[in-house]
């Protein structure tokens, strides 16, 4: 077991580690679908608005773009997909309940359970791209039990960037060997590992669904590699 | 009953209106004497430190000074305190243990189980001129099952500005109007009411010790007054 006595804050990524956002906004989609009388190929659209979430993303990483919480950036890139597959006449109430399919994802099986023993021990915080109603939103719909909503809003940066990290740790009054980062990302755990944080890799194999290539395993050794958040808890002591 | 049903977000002040700030710092700073074998007026020195909170803030709030974390406006107050009541050869680590007193504050009797309920129906958090890592310390040393943390620091404004609490209704993404303040303090409840927030009224009639003659009782016909946090939750139906 790595020596991992200092972490007093455990911050997660929240998109694909925490929550299945593909399987749970295609549903969303589907079901506005059906309501509406519009058949599309809706994991198609997830995919693509997914797509379009590095792009919008790094326009403001690269400073060519004040910030701009994700919530506006997961609008815009809606409102060009919805030319793309050619729907039309949404109102500005049905885009808004649309955008929002983010607000409502579910949580992976192990992901409640998982969190709540670790709460016990550690305090339990976001570290997500997604801003803070986002984030608050999700957790009452999933019933994730955060001690703390922190991310790119808090930070004023979008991950990868070493201040979207340095940043929290600092608004918690930790080290950064105090904090350790969940994720099932490889390169997240990289860039919070490069600024001084601890670091916990799980596979969420079907992320991008059935023939997903990356992040199936550990590409480091990170100081804890586990199956899932409950075996993240088991690995902690919780 | 006012017509609150817009309202999604209940915010908090936390100091008096949650937590016993007097009784806790108090009870923590003789406790910190005994062990050292340092004899004071522990209450006296609580009363003297809360004493120096708004002068602080209030440098802050001109403009004089830039922005500044009450962890840090605290420590300050608290090394001059120190040496007006003649306590010397403390060492970096002790001082900076009786700073976090303030992060060890007890709830109030009602407010757990008030909060609890309140938050199976709202989103709670907390509008604090605390700062994020007290707000998060305090939750978890007293249970207080907050949804988020917000506050001064998040708005980067101290109470009673107003874009203390208009920034972050912005941050929940909600209108004013969608967000109730509770609090022990008609003034806060001003401030927040002449920038659209809903007011929720608590007494805390003992925050300020036996003797206080301030906010006994609700000065203006808030949108709610009751009792304590159980009332609250009672009058909002959760």
């Amino acid at each position: 077991m790595p020596d991992i006595t200092h972490v007093k804050a455990l911050l997660f990524d929240v998109f694909g580690t925490v929550v299945d956002w593909r399987g749970s906004v295609a549903r969303d989609l589907e079901a506005f679908g059906r309501q509406m009388g519009i058949e599309r190929d809706w994991m198609a659209f997830t995919d693509r608005w997914r797509g379009l979430y590095q792009p919008a993303m790094e326009e403001v990483r690269s400073g060519r773009r004040a910030w701009t919480i994700l919530d506006v950036l997961h609008r815009e890139s809606l409102v060009k997909l919805l030319g793309e597959f050619e729907i039309s006449g949404l109102t500005d109430q049905e885009i808004d309940h649309l955008n929002r399919a983010w607000h409502r994802l579910a949580p992976w099986p192990d992901s409640v359970e998982g969190l709540q023993r670790l709460k016990k021990k550690f305090i339990i915080g976001t570290q997500s791209n997604g801003n803070i109603a986002l984030m608050v939103n999700l957790a009452k719909h999933s019933g994730l039990p955060w001690d703390v909503i922190l991310g790119a809003e808090t930070a004023r940066a979008f991950k990868p960037l070493p201040e979207s990290y340095t940043r929290n740790v600092a608004l918690l009054g930790l080290e950064a060997g105090e904090c350790m980062l969940v994720a099932a990302h490889n390169n997240d755990l990289a860039a919070a590992a490069a600024v001084g944080l601890r670091t916990a890799f799980i596979p969420r194999p079907t992320e991008y669904g059935p023939s997903q290539t990356t992040d199936l395993k550990a590409e480091r050794d990170w100081d804890i590699v586990a199956e899932n958040l409950i075996d993240v808890a088991v690995k902690l002591g919780c």
